[in-house]
């Protein structure tokens, strides 16, 4: 038995979710025909009080539409250094948006407004022009840290004074909203865009969503289309997104226990140097050096258990639906077992 | 009834598709763990004897990708006026590559060697630097129409002599492939990169494949990704393009019959000004005048028959799976019984 | 002697233009300090009464700056197939600007609001977004045409209609404006923005402007620093050009009459098969076959006389300040002796 | 008398170089027949020992091209957080290449090895691909600090390695050159390609020359003119940089030399907190909270100083060719004399 903590993203469809897929009515999404992809977007856009929800292939995607939209060449993005859309979008926002960025270097992911306010450029021909700032919540490269409401609502009073939109990278926002009890609406008021992934913790097997104002659902249409973006039955697999909004919410609250689980188990361990706290699915730890990440992944691998090296020193293991309690018990196990010292 | 001829996109998986797709072995294809995935792409690259492929969401992104790789910004692209390139990819040649275009004036869609030759730019820095050609067969906009192999020959001649690339769209090209006699094979030789559709005529519901030497498929990977083009379980939709390479290419000389057997019929009409040669599964008529194409359209679709007006005199049908013999005699008994003079 | 008819672009100062060079006060223009500078900037906006200029070093870079302020990446611009931004600026609406291309087959690089509204995409995910039209007067590939202020009226009021920015692209507009007894005035109010350039009839030795509204302006001033075309003690080409405006547009009727004594002793040949049309100071005429332009073009240099091969039978003169009377008299006898055929 | 610190960008050319401007032979140099520049440009490449130069409005431009060829969109640049070209140059990195970038934080600007090798990526389709990096010597928003050439050879060596090009921003070289005893022949060995400026120390009014390999050269010759760096008669500007790079490096001691003296002075007034170490030709000092950098600034305006609030309690003064012995020890009179305390 493999047991697999690399990613939320490797889960597969239960038979419930898998039989949604197959009941699916379909047509030609290009021409907005697809019912089970109209009915996704309209109950995406719902949940959150927006106006509208654009259905597309991935996160990245969802991601590089919002920034494309929202910038023109030569304007600036201010991210945390540590954000996906800086560290593993393949240097979309550049790539695709002709962006800058400016980097702010938070606690875990997550930012201030003050440290917002400095990253601003003055209006000067030298500079790049700052137009979009994007948050992560929860913070993936952070262990998945949780913004609180209030942070966010100061990093948006500062873009409504300087004219700076906001953008939230949601791709495991639902892990946020189940660990702190914030609303979606919360996060619909909060922010100008939002992209959200079914197909992380959610656990549906691809798709993600941009939820926005009416008119700009509409330009970000354009760039799915110039993307390749735009499918043509895609309703087998917005499908599975329905059945996962559907009933795979709550259900994140027994991730964050198992992974709080797991970390406890760590925080003792001879070879571990210290665990970051555990605030959802997401368990970062650093082991002892000479003991590299590397090394203790290889060994963990033999066992049976998946994880990756994301730094030098650091491990993360991810929790999502296929994981069972049992697992939790077995990895504990193992992890306790393990000898790596040099 | 509703009789669809307005693209063969609009085709729903059949029963036994359907059947494939729902036992599919999945896993995240951003990790190249997916076997579908993998299937696929191993049994599209061998079927043209091409070294390798990717799976892509539309084809819109396996021609956005190729054209990418194919050039650097500043570079210059050949290709037809009506080629879907350059028509219906958003502006996708300078948004996603920044290239310039040459557009040539073929027959129905298809160029020749000599044309080619006339639009390569000279090595001058006013100048755009020609670097790559892009045929389509069969020609959307063209009707259908098929290039001879020794035409494609000489294109390829010329672009080596010259150290141009030469990238096919092949939405349709299994059409071309069964209406006459060619094999994938010679696609493969002939092209240094095709991009296939397998959710046109081959009744898949979602997907495209780029295929090409391997350096350049990985570097098409970069592309996808920062496009948002990847998938995590994309085995579900790579299932349905296994089912329709394997099951439904030779059908599509029914398709053809169809199309002419239509075509023969509309000959006659006295609406009908007159009939585009039918090479394949497109049908393109015009109307006399002062009949617009958009009115007949509309006469059509309170019959229950949906076609496109292309231009204003100029009216498309499209042959496909879901296209029954019924419903090419009642389409037949329709358009005859029509009276739409002003 | 050689007399050197390859292009306007070819002159070099007189010893006033010289003098006023060399007496010019200048400043860091990148500071908005240089006086000459910012006297010319003046100057060419109330010329042709427009709120603000932009001095830059190059047509094209006024040129693409305009074009790339007017435009987001994906949309699309409509010009004539020989425009100069189409034609000889590197393929710049791609590279900078992300924007496609319509391309319209004028009547001498000049097209009417008919071919314009034909050119228009229609609002469709599919196409590229319609933003902007540039017009050319004169035409440089046209042989110098010149448009009728009623043309680009019917234009103006199309693009109003359809909310499309309008552009001129004036190299050589100071040619029309004396070619057709119209005033500068009249073009200020019929373009949104308009391109000049110094170096070219007027005989400075570098330097364009771009003149449009202030908010256009500052937003060009970003994009000419992002090119890197923000120039330190600029004023000593600035001064140049402020002597070129008040004292050699008048001057340009001489370039006009002598081009049609040339054009005229041209048109009895016995190797030429026929002469465009000659409106301004470019004289394009066909040579018969066998003989080839390049052949020709050899012979007259072989006699000292320049000039360019511009097609495979076409050759083009331009007239400019540094050809004298007594050089036109030359060139028609050594045109009139020669003997070229094959 | 205004004493103007505020950037060595500010000088005018001195009567010699005046003279030699006006009587430089000149000709068209987008034909490549502008005597001076061709001469301006084999004199730099010479004097560098690399193959060819281009000669380019600015050292924005120089930089901006150097960059775009060295890249392809989705590549990425690793510089220093307080590079010119992501501070100031108008975000022309993600504008111009659509390449990302990866920020080190040096000291004063000059980064190492091992920060390079930390910055570079692996490769994985989620990473923007490494294929730049850019010093800057001196570094400007560092104060003027200089290279060691070790320094410099280990990031080379680090480079080749990893298939890596090292592109140097030498805006201010000949300063480093002077202060170190380095020579410029160390540059052109040590780097792929450099870019520098006419119009700084060396007292040019206006121009920038890339350095590098003659197929370099010719893509950037491209690049030029795709941004309309093209200018005509270039001859006049480039005549006043081939006198600068004659007559004006040897004289940049006594910048030098007179930076040290303020900075002296500087050192034991009240309201100076502390004045960065002192290289070259550049004085950055740290005034007393709660006094601010840009009061210090107003008050020395309205004594006839001027220099830049580069932070808010940052204050930077320039020296340059048209700073007078005189004016130093006037400088240095005000500033004692000031009381600036809050």
């Amino acid at each position: 038995m493999t047991i697999d903590f690399r990613s939320d993203t490797v889960t597969k469809p239960t038979p419930a979710m898998l039989e949604a897929m197959m009941r699916a009515p379909v047509g030609d999404d290009v021409y907005g025909e697809d019912p089970s992809v109209n009915r996704l977007e309209a109950l995406s856009a719902e949940l959150f009080g927006m106006e509208a929800a654009l259905f597309c292939p991935s996160g990245t995607m969802t991601n590089q539409i919002a920034i494309k939209v929202h910038t023109v060449p030569g304007d600036e993005v201010i991210c945390d250094f540590n954000a996906h859309i800086y560290q593993y979008e393949g240097g979309g926002i550049a790539f695709n948006a002709g962006a800058s960025v400016r980097l702010l270097h938070g606690d875990r992911g997550r930012f201030t407004s003050i440290q917002v306010a400095e990253g601003i450029n003055a209006d000067d021909v030298h500079k790049a022009r700052t137009s979009l700032v994007c948050l992560e919540n929860t913070t993936n490269r952070g262990g998945g840290a949780c913004y609180e409401l209030k942070d966010v609502e100061d990093i948006r009073a500062l873009c409504d004074r300087q004219g700076i939109a906001l953008h939230l990278d949601g791709a495991r926002l639902f892990n946020a909203l189940v660990a702190k009890g914030q609303s979606a609406k919360d996060y619909g008021r909060l922010f100008h865009t939002i992209s959200i992934c079914l197909s992380k913790s959610l656990g549906a097997p691809v798709g993600s969503l941009l939820l926005g104002p009416k008119d700009f659902i509409r330009k970000a249409r354009r760039v799915r289309k110039v993307f390749g973006g735009g499918m043509r039955q895609a309703g087998f697999i917005a499908a599975a997104g329905i059945y996962a909004l559907e009933n795979n919410i709550d259900r994140l609250s027994e991730d964050h226990d198992r992974a709080a689980q797991i970390a406890s188990a760590l925080d003792g361990l001879s070879y571990v140097e210290r665990v970051l706290p555990v605030e959802t699915n997401i368990i970062i730890f650093e082991v002892k050096a000479p003991l590299t990440a590397a090394a203790l992944v290889e060994q963990m691998k033999g066992a049976g258990i998946l994880a990756y090296a994301i730094e030098p020193l650091k491990v993360r293991l991810v929790l999502h639906l296929d994981i069972t309690p049992e697992m939790v018990t077995r990895t504990i196990d193992v992890l306790s077992g393990l000898n790596p010292a040099s």
